[in-house]
């Protein structure tokens, strides 16, 4: 593993062809929109280049390739996007675990599994690394990719709320909004659009909220039994986590999802008092230190009673 | 009334003393940042100033001026922040009326009652006027002043989501947090946190909320009695109405609230195919195209019903 700069990232893209690039697993908009991003500037090279996910891609996010079409080839280099470890990749990890050539990202928790590593931790998103990338690619930059950018960063710090935030993230954002990037527009649909199904969601997920260690731990259980009531799924959840820790004096907050196998996901959502990605880490997973997540092969109400047992201890 | 730029807003600042700043009644973060900004930057320069409000100011944004001292004084200059009309000065209208010198703004409905007028409609906040204004002043911009507008950008921004955030908007949020705004801190206590008796009074009102014409209308209604159950009152309702314009297919959204008179205020959310301050024009309220205000001297049910029938012929 070597770990490059932007303008190294550049170097080498611009001397490969047929790329094809990876993204995360339960795609988030930073993933979505770097992979998207990255391989519109590689085809404006005048390259092969093709972004895949090993999940369905939410349909609010159509806008972000919607337009384009991506060439059938045989790969040749392999780029991951916000792919903090391997098995993040889902679906996709049996086939390019191992042969992944270069990866840009911005968790402080990589596990440096790809040849080449552009990491940037203190980025907001790993999109404002991207957008460094096409830059110094010498790609100029229309709408469509001002889209995709505008859309990583946004996503990935709640709309320019968390902690996370920096002026060069306002920057980034300033600077893709005046090549194009429609904020209103996505924005709205990121942000400002509660499907009918989803708004019926997150009621019974608040309804059933829960509260740990003189309310400082906040929890709530999402289960099969509640996606059928109210006909959704696990990628109707995403903006439930960031609700746990919006009630004073919360200092952890727990999104437990029941899988179908009966296993369950859990998103943690922590303040500066505790790092999630510690609390995500005792159970093999792992993230930021204010937003982390891990998958736990227990039922929900075990997996709550360990989470929260945890969460006890690094409170204390 | 003469209509100025920022330059001629710093030169006629420059050569007044004693400067009384009138902040608009049910403050928000827009018209208290601006008031304490331009405090705090009049203070700097030496002279007497003092900020004040008609109506108390919630605890939630002490920060902004708990540090300050604020001198005693006859004043001999009025300036007015983020108040489109007198009659938005609530309980210092009967005093100050057709005495105000200068008013800084940015909604296009402003009335033109102060002798000068700073107006630039196409900010997202005033708050990015009155940060012109002080650089202009020749004020060093320390962390505190720095906190003001940051919190009144990004609070009339709704946190830089809303359709009349700008590529200068995001810009001038960086300039700020480079300054020493503390962001973070900012978007927590404005944004993500909510009070137990919120969270309360939050859920009543989500179970309450009502739809009329095919769903494009969405109505919330705060009664008296509901800030009795939860031990609320009109100051905590700040954040229910984008709410209302959340649920898909919402083109209008009306948060109502029941005042203990008897009366009524409300709130109107729009997007693009309705202009919010034409309809809260018909009650004789005003503001933005896409958030207005009116109060209705009438019963909740009866100003809810006025107020549909108003917005489904804007529909039609």
């Amino acid at each position: 593993m070597t770990k490059i700069n932007v303008e190294k990232c550049a170097k080498i893209l611009r001397e490969k062809d047929n790329i094809l690039i990876l993204m995360h697993a339960h795609p988030d908009g930073d993933t979505l929109g770097c992979g998207f991003a990255l391989c519109r500037a590689l085809l404006k090279l005048g390259k092969k280049a093709r972004a895949i996910c090993g999940d369905e891609i939410p349909k609010k996010y159509n806008y972000l390739y919607s337009d384009m079409e991506m060439p059938e080839f045989e790969e040749s280099f392999i780029v991951s996007v916000d792919v903090a470890t391997e098995t993040l990749l889902g679906a996709l990890q049996e086939k390019y675990s191992g042969r992944i050539n270069l990866c840009i990202d911005h968790h402080a928790t990589n596990s440096e599994y790809a040849e080449y590593l552009l990491l940037n931790a203190d980025a907001a998103a790993a999109a404002e690394t991207v957008l460094k990338v096409v830059k110094a690619l010498g790609v100029k930059i229309d709408k469509h990719i001002a889209d995709c950018l505008y859309t990583g960063i946004s996503t990935d710090t709640g709309c320019f709320r968390y902690a996370s935030t920096t002026s060069n993230t306002y920057r980034a954002a300033a600077e893709l909004i005046d090549l194009g990037a429609e904020n209103a527009m996505i924005n709205r649909a990121m942000f400002e659009t509660k499907t009918w199904s989803y708004a019926a969601l997150e009621r019974l997920a608040i309804e059933g909220m829960e509260f740990f260690g003189n309310d400082k731990i906040c929890v709530i259980s999402v289960t099969q039994d509640m996606y059928k009531k109210t006909g959704t799924n696990e990628a109707d959840t995403e903006a439930l986590p960031p609700l746990t820790r919006q009630i004073e004096g919360v200092e952890i907050g727990l999104t437990l999802r029941e899988k179908a196998d009966g296993s369950c996901k859990c998103s943690v959502r922590t303040y500066e008092s505790v790092d999630a990605s510690v609390l995500a880490g005792f159970f093999g997973g792992g993230g930021h230190k204010q937003a982390a997540a891990c998958n736990i092969e227990c039922s929900l109400e075990e997996a709550k009673k360990s989470l929260v047992e945890q969460g006890l201890k690094l409170l204390s």
